[in-house]
């Protein structure tokens, strides 16, 4: 899988032979207003003559109506099957665009370029493409492959403290779950980080490894669900409230805190285990702040989260800081209490 | 895969058995109101507890607005990805069905049970999903295989001759694209089949065979588009036009004459082979009316197939009786002159 991830500064000049060796008909590139204005000028020397798609930015902007309007543009270009689709942007723009491919004439080409951290370190890797549906997220997708994702961190230069932050929450997650000693080692850097490319490579190689493992999510590949229990929930009640949005990773950020206080419930993590987590996220990320109503509706939405039996909220926690299981049976009350926990610290 | 498709009078009788060794969560039923009165009765006695989506008939219904309506029950019925949908009824409950279910939080179960001839002997196999989209047939969809596809002969009873003759068509079809001595014996019954069970047999694994071989359509499969390149636009054409609407066989049998006529100019065909097509599809299908205009019109719209790249329409055309070759280049002029062959049939 890792053979069609290029990571590196120059990595961009890769993208004209491959556009050149697969012959594609037509190449189009799908942008938002922000990755038109700062991060295309940076990819277009390296592309032959394209058209471009543009959509507007944002989660609230990843529903049916916008993919009806790449399909119409699509159309209107006369797309055929050998034509490609480079998707340029953060997640929104990397799974709708991949979704818009992967089922337009049952499967045009797509080449994911990520431009937020998030987009690199998670989307860009395990092909899972998708749309938001009535509120809640990625409720309609399919599993997609791209034909390769170029990640460049000369893309993060353009993002905000906010969106660096936001990104940083899964690579957290993946050494959370899978890497005990870099998050000992990197607990002290904190959000200084100088050199990017090693850490996105590192974390590249921790979700593909899982994602090889179980590429269609039958079982282990839920490890990597690990705070998206609870943040997904968090994510779609607020989606609905925009002066109160959070980014996808500052949701992860508050579901970490609540599924490692549940783990320790689950007599999987040690207290002091938690406390390191703890002052290591509360130190990046800004409280957010839940009342009772809020924590109650979030508990609820949670139970509709699509990795879930209708039984039973399965929850992926740790055991030990750099391993995680999952499928752990949560109700409910205890997702209220973790949130109740969240909420007093 | 013809392991998974079960033929017969008493067919439905395995369903019970199979839903119950996979554990699916919840069984849902998709019908329109067709099949919920005529077919349904018979399917229910098979089931376990269950719910319904009902959706109204038609091609004209095969959209993404009634993709959000499936949807939009699917998730107030909280279904999980260990839930089953039941397809009832021709191929727009078919296909359609089959992507709401493959694309609903990136896939849940499906069972396909066909109801029209049609269905029964062509969309039922190689794993075709789709909606059309904006008046282009199946533009929208993904390659999924169902987990079982239950054929009963005895649903054929529900249909109008009609409905019959236009499911008949792609019987035609795969004599003359894979079984000339079939083609030879068959067209002397006309339309008066006695017994449908062997032909369907007999057509599923002529569909079966070519799909096995090239299940993503890379090449050899092509060979099924026979009479599809004209007959597709000409069905998209009059979808527009509520009161000359053809059902599916009726234009892929305009379009089996076209291709067949194409096929002789192109010195594939002899012309006493095409007098025998003619012969046996003029006897069965009635003429459609064509002005000069709609000619026009059609042709151009056969350039917007989605198997075309865009330099040139790729058609199958019959290497005599028996025997197909696909990506054979095909001009719009050509077309147009075989549209006019038909019209003064």
């Amino acid at each position: 899988m890792t053979d069609t991830i290029y990571i590196g500064k120059d990595v961009l000049k890769e993208l004209p032979e491959l556009l050149k060796n697969r012959a594609f008909s037509k190449v189009v590139v799908l942008v938002d207003e922000n990755t038109l204005a700062q991060c295309y000028p940076l990819l277009k020397p390296n592309l032959p003559e394209h058209e471009l798609i543009q959509v507007r930015s944002g989660e609230e902007n990843k529903t049916l109506q916008t993919c009806e309007h790449i399909w119409q543009r699509m159309t209107e270009m006369n797309l055929d099957r050998w034509s490609v689709l480079v998707n340029l942007g953060g997640g929104v723009i990397g799974d709708m665009g991949g979704f818009c491919a992967a089922v337009f004439k049952r499967g045009i080409y797509f080449v994911q370029v990520p431009t937020t951290l998030l987009a690199q370190v998670d989307a860009s890797v395990g092909g899972k493409t998708g749309l938001d549906f009535h509120g809640l997220k990625n409720h309609i997708g399919v599993y997609k492959e791209p034909q390769a994702v170029f990640i460049n961190p000369a893309f993060l230069e353009t993002l905000s403290p906010r969106q660096l932050k936001s990104g940083y929450a899964e690579v957290i997650k993946h050494w959370l779950i899978a890497d005990a000693d870099k998050f000992k080692e990197q607990r002290h850097v904190g959000l200084f980080v100088e050199e990017w490319e090693d850490l996105i490579r590192h974390s590249v190689s921790i979700k593909a490894k899982v994602v090889e493992a179980d590429p269609l999510e039958g079982g282990y590949r839920k490890v990597l669900n690990f705070g998206h229990t609870v943040g997904h929930a968090l994510e779609s009640y607020l989606l609905e409230k925009p002066e109160r949005q959070l980014l996808h990773g500052e949701a992860i950020a508050v579901g970490m805190l609540c599924e490692a206080w549940l783990s320790v419930k689950h007599d999987l993590l040690q207290q002091q285990e938690l406390d390191k987590i703890e002052t290591f996220l509360i130190s990046i990320y800004e409280k957010v702040q839940l009342r009772e109503e809020d924590i109650q509706q979030i508990s609820l939405l949670a139970l509709q989260d699509k990795k879930n039996s209708s039984a039973a909220i399965n929850c992926t926690l740790l055991k030990g800081i750099g391993q995680a299981v999952y499928d752990q049976p949560v109700t409910v009350q205890e997702i209220v209490s973790s949130l109740r926990y969240y909420s007093l610290l």
